[in-house]
């Protein structure tokens, strides 16, 4: 980026991108609450809100993609400017695929069909989506304010969401072993539980990418890994 | 692109990203085939290896990234030459998806502690497997013969795909409700079932990418959906 015009032209750039990975993430943000939300109350209406809202992400993902890359071609930047428009397409990638998870629970609500529903059992869901959802806008604040500490604690934080994922497996199992009545119910929770996780797993991957935006190189480190829910469904004896 | 010599360039780029993709397409396909093989055998060993293959994924997904950012930013290229870098970058996204997809049947072959495996259930994961990987080939052959029917023909064909997995759903809910037993066995297989149904809206997705490439715009018509899964798992009366 030879003159002082290409650089203005440059963030002018990068600030609109910016911009619109923040307007992503506040529609993903209200994607996963209203997905819970419409779970936890069987409100099949706002279930199909959330469906409707996915294309939306979708197109929302294609303009930053086609952005970046006319960016790219157009500027030519180096360095920690071509960095920061690699990351904004990095995060379009991850907010699409969260919305994608959330589309898919609020499908589900329309298939809950058991009045069953132990208080155990949605504490557990609402508090596990609390923390993902505090994940996912922690990484997100930390992506727009190039704030690396904040990042890597979004990174090593996801334990606590996989081992609530895995004890509400158990959970779940159990309430299917005991009344076969309860399995289809106990399956679509399992799915969006599972959902939920893959959340937690993609603020992680934005927190990746933010190391990678202010480092300039891949995370090395193997993050630490509590999940077991791929096991969890394996009960002695049975 | 003014000069031969940069024409020239950005062909010997092309190809190089043309073959990394067709290598990880191939390392691919083989991960979805030892999955579902390690699986059926419960081959603990080989669902490990397929775990580790994953790593390799994840690293040309990096690379062809990492080039296609280069090409575009030293040779702005235009037009169809833009859409081929592109494409190669969003068909490297969709084949690490894949290999997450198969990286989690691999996990869960440990898990399967039961000796419960009725013929009828293999042999339509086997079928199900064998369609979804005919259309990864066939879709990753159209986009590297950019071959626009091909890949429009796997675009509207993973409607039977959905219908298997919706049928697959349905089994596994009765073999669940006859013996608590069988539950924990029949949970794993969902998930691979939906994983493998997963695996074919991602080569729907490639199909969608090989049209962007050649077209030139994102394809509009809404594609034929026979996925039921999310709704299989209620049955009637429970």
């Amino acid at each position: 980026m030879a003159s002082e015009h290409t650089a203005k032209a440059f963030d002018s750039d990068l600030q609109e991108l910016t911009r619109l990975v923040a307007e992503m993430g506040g529609l993903v943000e209200r994607m996963i609450t209203e997905s819970v939300d419409a779970l936890i109350r069987r409100d099949v209406a706002l279930g199909k809100r959330v469906v409707a809202a996915d294309i939306e992400i979708d197109n929302l993902q294609r303009v930053i993609e086609e952005r970046a890359v006319l960016t790219i071609a157009r500027r030519q930047p180096m360095a920690i400017d071509l960095r920061e428009i690699v990351s904004a397409m990095r995060v379009a990638t991850d907010l699409e695929r969260i919305g994608d998870l959330a589309k898919n629970m609020g499908k589900r609500v329309a298939a809950l069909e058991s009045d069953f529903q132990p208080l155990k059992l949605i504490r557990g869901l609402e508090h596990m989506t609390d923390l993902v959802l505090s994940q996912v806008k922690s990484v997100l604040d930390a992506y727009a304010a190039h704030d690396l500490p904040a990042a890597m604690n979004v990174w090593k934080g996801d334990e606590e969401v996989d081992a609530i994922c895995t004890s509400l497996f158990r959970e779940l199992l159990t309430y299917m072993m005991e009344d076969p009545r309860n399995i289809s119910f106990c399956i679509h929770l399992m799915f969006c539980a599972k959902n939920i996780e893959r959340i937690g797993d993609h603020a992680t991957n934005i927190a990746e990418t933010v190391f990678y935006m202010i480092e300039g190189q891949q995370i090395t480190d193997k993050r630490p890994k509590g999940d077991m829910t791929n096991f969890a469904t394996t009960v002695p004896g049975t």
